[in-house]
């Protein structure tokens, strides 16, 4: 217990950030090793090396921990695609950057689909998904084929329909893992699947599959 | 208990087929009725006014009467599937048609999505998923793209890649229910989305966003 007391103070200088970075980054970890995001308040709190009080003065409870993580990870990457809505390139190239960023994200936190799976079914947390995740996204989205439709690069698209055939597509190849390995014999998804897949997305919403 | 029985014997005549089915009515109407896949065996008993040792006998347990029930909404648009590829129209015309009926599927059995996700997450239905169900879509949509190929009508895609893609785009409109009411103010998925949504991921397939 001591140990675990001095490691909690030793964050002492930025108390609240770092040591719910702690626990979130165990959380993130125990996730990947276990995969499964059935992950136990105790289970970080041990792996973490920090006081399991302190797991439940950051969160609560389990749902607000998976919560919380899933703002973390997908939080950093909304900043990000926000500053891309007003970078100076084409729509085209927004819109593929936006595209590969999902999937990197999916790719980089491979327990990120299971955990909006987990939070999207339950009508409580699917609120606070909705707003800090899916319609800061919608609205980058909606933004990004606006631009397009008025430089005259895209036609047009609701971006309702956009939103979920994109989503949809790039969650589907983290959730359907064992399906890939059973029907397709791919053991894991790596790098080069990730950029094979990228590649084969990009080009579908751009150009379509027919010649001509 | 004598009307269940009574209703039993009724269907005597083709007995295996018919208390089959009716058990696997009960238990698709039970999960769209409350909106989960998550129905016990005695539930569907009581539903199908069928003695609950039918359903064990049918089905041994939950996990394969929910393995029976997609196999069953399933297998009967896989034979579908299966005249489309030897049908005498463009390969264009095919995957169109293919893709509207994996939609149409989700459409209407509001919960085979969920039956999915659920069975792909198990190591022993997902098994059984794969060969029944993944293995032979997948199969359809390489002779598919392959006859494009030949053709001229299609660009060179890798089957893997667009099975997810295509699946992904299919099943997260539904998945994503909450989602869509929470961010889009849109109640539910009715004709007209499945309709629009339909359309706009055909376009999107085949001739992509870019204009030119």
């Amino acid at each position: 217990m001591a140990s675990k007391v001095g490691n909690s103070v030793s964050a002492a200088k930025e108390p609240k950030l770092s040591s719910r970075e702690i626990l979130l980054k165990a959380a993130g970890e125990l996730m990947t090793e276990r995969s499964t995001v059935d992950i136990s308040l105790s289970d970080i709190a041990r792996h973490s090396g920090l006081n399991s009080a302190m797991v439940k003065y950051y969160f609560g409870d389990k749902q607000g921990m998976m919560l919380a993580l899933a703002e973390d990870v997908i939080g950093r990457s909304l900043i990000r695609m926000n500053e891309l809505v007003v970078m100076d390139v084409s729509a085209t190239e927004k819109l593929k950057l936006h595209i590969q960023a999902i999937i990197t994200i999916y790719f980089r936190y491979p327990f990120i689909n299971q955990l909006i799976h987990h939070l999207s079914t339950d009508p409580e947390t699917s609120k606070v998904v909705a707003e800090k995740i899916s319609k800061p996204l919608v609205e980058a989205q909606r933004v990004l084929l606006e631009q397009g439709a008025k430089t005259g690069e895209f036609k047009p698209v609701d971006p309702m329909m956009f939103y979920f055939i994109i989503l949809g597509a790039c969650d589907h190849l983290f959730f359907g893992r064992h399906i890939m390995k059973l029907a397709f014999g791919v053991d894991a998804i790596d790098d080069a699947v990730r950029r094979e897949y990228t590649r084969t997305l990009l080009d579908m919403v751009f150009g379509g599959i027919l010649k001509t």
